[in-house]
């Protein structure tokens, strides 16, 4: 293991790429930003403003070739991932992919393809929840069996607002696909079903989203999780997933901290937004990606989970349109992956 | 107003019965137990050990004709309801009936047909949880309309184990039953439709009992509301129900209480029975209800709410065998229940 | 025993008078109220205006005499318990006099005595707070022992604002007296020293009064108890009671309840006074009064607890003062009150 | 600014040590082990088992001879302080010292002299707490006054146990030695008198450790804090900090994270020591002292604040001997500090 830092390219330099690259630069170890990949020269120049000897590219083969790349982070929107990702992978370069892994099963199928074809797993996908304390409890819980089987998740998944653009099919393939990615993780097995309900739309939400929807979602042997959406309800950033035993509940996600009583109440400060309360989760995910990659490996969800839950995103939107309970079909799993143990 | 004790008979004296005899005899001002009407002698004798004076009777209609009654209180099985009513309302008496009102809609509508031949309501049904502090202050929130509409509720009804003889159509008209009475009260209007879904079987259930389940209740304008109804899972007694509004959540029913700090962790009582849970809700609903009969009126669910309740618990009977979403179908609503306000 | 209604007269129709009025007519079985005694007749006629046949006295005197009294509660300001006390002592009535039994020791053992001339202990004192559930769930987990012995409480009690005409004195005479009543009866075992520090002084207290204060109640085996005694924190009205054990710790009075979140924020309501905060309290303390009196005794804290709070108030007035560590001295125990066990 | 890491030497390699030398290797950016300074040859020779290339030096001046240092990291016990202080302000190095400064007020001063021949203030305390989340969050809160002035402070400090050789005036100048420094930082000026108060003795203490302690720090305006120190209280490490304003209050310290629903309670994990309890503050602590000596400055409490922490130890020791209120004298502040801004 060499002690120079890696050598990592941010590919896009939006708000999720600029927090990466104060991550890297800030509070990872063993790791420096080489280039920033961004077509939009304006957003470029601003990302590397304070970053002397950063390499600016607008294409990711530039990068590849001439910045001596040991990894590259991909922050891009997804419909952009794919082209990122080919190539990376025939560099033999570490990725740590953005979620969704592509926007379709078809094209994150093309992915795996391309990965089979070198020596080892190397993409991970940034599902970063499985790296929050509370989520890692909560799989330590279930996994050690003391309260019983797992029987039911009820999970709540809120935001403020949406952003422009934001659309209904976005609430599956944007947010819940993080509730997609962790319940298989707490469960131990795939999803087989998927089901959208809808409550009374709120009218604070943009013209033309119907939300919020409680979307149903099944495992292999029967564990039901149910996920309320919300992305309009105002007052906070919340996550909570609790499960339900044989023997017991398990709450997480709860509002902590200070409290404060002041004009006939009790207070305590709930999140705006995930960069602060996952902001710890996304500081693990980096800070083990990078030593896994000085290891030759991945320490999270690979590509094989992104394309599960690139599945299950599609089957979630087929079940948000046509109000039916729709069954998950997957490939076979590769050999390849079992590797990762 | 006399101000003499209203002479009330207590129709059953098991459980739910005794407690009612105590809660009359103890807790309850300007009310006295004048007779018990119970069949099993046994029973009978030990009801009234304590409280000389009160006659035992073997039939309803025996109490009703010698006890110079001013009401009664009906604590039998479901099944029995009717029988005890219809003579009860024919007699003039104040009526409060445990739920279910009926087992089914038919004879529910019998009963609101005995009643209307009378001149006004005289049936209130033993709803609780509608005098809960917490669902009152969730209902006036809710109402206040400050947090914008409410557009969903989440609700758990947990139980550490179930008596023998437990069927599975019970977890919705033994149980659920609370919920399909509070929904719509909460709501501010019927449920139109209910769905089961079944996740894994909790294998510290009977033989032959299938449950968790999750009840899914839709109100007539779209809200929304998940039922976890859990009937073995052993940690005790815990029903939370969660609004989800535009602008906001509120949660009631968590745990409270004294806190100790023991052996490496924060520790608070959970319930184990209704009977603590609602200890209180018990009290104030029966106390309420005898000021109202000396006012010649009732206040609490009238036997119309019974009605709706009985017409969901057999929409959700049939959803549950089914799998299949159940819209619910009722009887126009008379006149002479608009006289409650 | 007998079932007729209990003949109270409530003896003061201030705030504490009228509520113990409105208790008495609504909310406790078994007694009435009898008379009023009040010599403000507008205040007096105000007390009774929906009480029909209930008397109005200016003197306890009149309403022995002519009321048929079976018990008294006295809700006047402590200055005129004692020409309260002693007449009703002679008549033989039971008694529940508010905290303070009188404003001194001397005037307290001058009580004492007239009791002690009568068959048995027939004063109980208002100390409420042993009847609430919290604190009656602390004493017991003190008693059993199973986390050691107690070795510390902590303190708070907070009123949002004070009342004209509140001095610094009755910081300890009239609020801190709660918990020189309950330190004892939790520790069980009377205090034997008191001292008073002060903090920075609250800019909203009125002027010529300096608060909040922090009184140091030590008992006779040397059970340290801190109260911070705060009366113009504006915020609400908190009551909390930790205790300090060998093997643990346990927090009582905390803000529970429904939870909302809203704004950035999750609040819980807090009490913005007493009572709504021991309002069960109050009704349990009443209720157990009255079925007490019933079976000829009390069944609370006796004229010989109000004896040595009102020692310990004045020890306290004296740390107050001076600043130092100020001894409790008491009367010996008369053998007359060990018959309360 | 350069991009080399800071050559550290960790000086002491018991248990603090150790865990300074895992989180320079593992979680602080920018900085790396450069040598261990340790007498006992063996545990020099475990801390440095799978660090190839660190020197192992029985003296601190050999390190700083030869090991070309930029900053040392001193975690050996306080009586040693002064002998490595010396040399390394001496050497121009950067200096993380653990609490305390040195172990009294005589020594402390003699090292802020060394320090005051030096061009500027180089020696940063390990008074962790002010790196703590809600600390942070606390003095914010009374810094913006929104509450109103700050008028007295509770405090809990509590360990499961002792380990051997821990003594009564450790109480002070080891544990409540935190609260001697978070206490002036709250507030904002200094502690100018002591008084400590002795509760019932934990009989779970090592025979002659007289605990728990009730400590009563007053600032010069008058803000007095009250710290119970209990540690033989078995059940957790725990450490709260409440503020009493004006407005109302806040609470910091309290239990949270996942919550459990078992076996007829709620429960949540209690830390059981200070490594796991605060280790993000010590590594916030680190990270930021790093990136402060680069810039050559520290980012924490200096040497002035340990020499004001060591005073009030020395008070606190004798009030503990005394039984009495003892004030604190300080030195008159240099202006060499006030650099500091």
């Amino acid at each position: 293991m060499t002690t120079e830092p890696l050598r990592i390219a941010v590919v896009g330099a939006g708000i999720m790429g600029a927090d990466h690259i104060a991550r890297l630069t800030d509070r990872t170890m063993g790791a420096e930003v080489a280039a920033v990949v961004e077509p939009d020269a304006g957003r470029a120049a601003a990302a590397v403003a304070h970053l002397p000897g950063v390499s600016t590219r607008t294409r990711i083969e530039d990068a590849l070739e001439h910045d001596d790349l040991d990894a590259v982070i991909i922050a891009t929107p997804g419909p952009f991932h794919e082209s990122v990702l080919l190539p990376a992978l025939e560099a033999g370069v570490g990725i740590l992919c953005e979620k969704p892994l592509t926007p379709d099963s078809e094209s994150s199928l093309r992915v795996l393809q391309a990965e089979q074809k070198t020596d080892r797993p190397r993409i991970q996908v940034g599902f970063m929840r499985r790296f929050d304390e509370e989520y890692t409890q909560l799989k330590a819980l279930i996994d050690s069996g003391e309260a019983g089987q797992l029987l039911a998740l009820h999970c709540a998944h809120r935001n403020p607002s949406t952003p422009p653009g934001y659309t209904e099919s976005m609430l599956i393939t944007d947010s819940v696909v993080h509730e997609i990615d962790v319940v298989p993780w707490l469960v131990g097995e795939p999803i087989a079903a998927v089901e959208v309900r809808k409550p009374r739309r709120n009218s604070l939400a943009p013209e033309g989203l119907r939300e919020p929807q409680l979307v149903l979602l099944e495992t292999e042997s029967g564990v039901l999780a149910d996920v309320e959406i919300s992305v309009n309800i105002q007052f906070g950033y919340q996550v909570t997933t609790d499960a339900v035993y044989e023997r017991g509940v398990a709450e997480t996600g709860r509002t902590g901290g200070l409290a404060r009583y002041a004009d006939g109440r009790l207070t305590r400060a709930e999140h705006l937004t995930y960069t602060t309360r996952f902001a710890r989760a996304y500081d693990t995910e980096v800070q083990r990606w990078v030593n896994a990659i000085r290891r030759g490996t991945i320490d999270g969800p690979s590509a094989w989970d992104g394309y599960l839950a690139t599945c299950v995103s599609e089957a979630g939107v087929e079940a948000q349109a046509t109000g039916r309970r729709v069954e998950v079909a997957y490939a076979a799993k590769p050999a390849f992956y079992d590797q990762l143990g």
